[in-house]
């Protein structure tokens, strides 16, 4: 994977996960992009010991930066944050990597559930992404960054699920229920059409990415993919994107997958 | 259409636009159901006037009830009340119309026009579905009601959108953008799709139907279809569905609309 593509990168929800190995394998590349900041809600607390350790392995390459991505004044400052340290540059690359699966099956979820989930899974990347834009604007207005060959210089990556396939759901139902977050996944995905589709005159691509059943908290012990075969698979085709795959859900593996 | 195959209906947001019209043919067709209940929330102010009115008309057909889909506390109340008409008779026709849409581009699209667009279009029809469920089983369980044909005797509709459709987002954006709705209708889509997944041994079809373009005050005056255009072509629809539909979107004339 030629990380050198990107000149700056977020990623939310990187202090554990599939977003801390994430952070991870975009410094330790060969080429790592100029900057990286790496989103994180509680970098303070215990869960953001992780994070930090590699940062600080890092100094002139990760920043990182608190962000509770469901709140509204968290992603202001934050994006205040990233503003100061980008100059004159622009941000090629964010990552909609934070998300929450409260498990249920129609008797189980309730209003809570569903509000809490799609107010992480969906709303929260949309404001993220509004507040972040006039950054991705500049990076897309620099000559010669992100992906000549796409003609796209900056891309908006929305971590979806093959649980969030509509038309996969007969096949995947039986096994993974989840209401709350279902629903919430194909908002998401109806959110990086819309986005795709309106970012498309400023040469910002959008696309949902499925990671895989991955060993993390959320995906269990049982998961088949590791996060560095996720992440590995994931960057790839990240960096391989055109403007034919903004609006389109792919696998790790940058196989389609159908609404 | 043939109404007689339905035992009893009832019908969200029935106040105005679609749902008033849906109640209104339901109640006029040569064979109407046993029980027609008429949901809105608030029957007594001046928007539930034409829907008493219309009640008047058929004393002991439609039965107004007050109904806030949003409103866990309403819909238990709606509940009991339907359930001591019903007595032990089920209720083979739910229709979750009720709906609300705030148009806003991304900038626009904020958190709360998010919420509450998803509240009520995509967890108020959840919860209206579990609350009414045991009614709905029951009615499945009665020998040879509803639509003997297709092995059903219950269904839910939600009713959902063109605008729904992420595989036509690319065709349907520009001329309507609204991100709370678009990314609702999408999550309803899903509902559906899980719902008619938990609800098939149970004999319950659960189908996604979008109404067309219709002049109500959603649609606006220059909507290509009349209220009674739009509801004829569904409840044709509804009564002519089998299991193979359960599960899908269709448009008022019965034709498949892509995830
Ligand atoms: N693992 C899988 O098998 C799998 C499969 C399909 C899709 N995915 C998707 O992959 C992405 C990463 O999942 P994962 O497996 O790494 O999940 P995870 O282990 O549960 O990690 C979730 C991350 O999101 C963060 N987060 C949640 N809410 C947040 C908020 N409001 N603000 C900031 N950060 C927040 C968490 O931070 P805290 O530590 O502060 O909670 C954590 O860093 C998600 O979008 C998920 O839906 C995962
Ligand atoms: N019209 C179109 O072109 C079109 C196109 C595609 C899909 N649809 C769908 O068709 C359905 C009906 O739309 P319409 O055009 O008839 O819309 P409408 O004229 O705006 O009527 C909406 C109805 O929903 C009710 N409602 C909203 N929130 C409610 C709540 N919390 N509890 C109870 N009732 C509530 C309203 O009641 P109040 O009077 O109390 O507000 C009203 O009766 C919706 O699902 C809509 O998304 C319409």
């Amino acid at each position: 994977m030629d990380a050198g593509i990107y000149n700056s990168v977020l990623v939310t929800g990187s202090n554990r996960g599939i977003g801390l190995e994430l952070v991870r394998q975009l410094a330790e590349s060969p080429i790592p992009p100029s900057q990286i900041f790496a989103g994180c809600r509680d970098p303070d607390g215990p869960r953001g010991k992780a994070l930090k350790d590699l940062a600080q392995k890092h100094l002139n390459l990760i920043t990182v930066v608190p962000l509770d991505t469901t709140d509204p004044a968290s992603i202001k400052e934050a994006s205040r944050v990233v503003g100061s340290k980008l100059g004159d540059g622009g941000l090629s690359l964010l990552i909609n990597n934070a998300a929450l699966n409260i498990p249920g099956n129609l008797q189980e979820a309730g209003m809570k559930e569903m509000v809490d989930v799609y107010i992480t899974n969906v709303v929260g990347p949309m404001l993220v992404s509004k507040e972040f834009l006039p950054y991705m604007q500049r990076s897309s207005a620099l000559p010669g960054s992100w992906a000549a060959k796409s003609g796209s210089k900056a891309a908006i990556i929305n971590v979806s699920s093959l649980l969030s396939s509509i038309e996969m759901c007969r096949v995947t139902f039986s096994e993974a229920c989840m209401y709350p977050y279902r629903t919430s996944k194909a908002a998401l995905n109806m959110l990086t059409c819309c986005m795709a589709e309106e970012l498309k005159t400023d040469g910002i691509l959008v696309t949902a990415l499925h990671p895989g059943w991955v060993k993390t908290e959320m995906g269990g012990p049982q998961a088949v993919l590791t996060p560095i075969e996720s992440v590995s698979g994931m960057l790839r085709v990240i960096s391989s994107l055109t403007s034919k795959d903004s609006g389109t859900l792919l696998n790790w593996e940058g196989n389609g997958i159908p609404w």
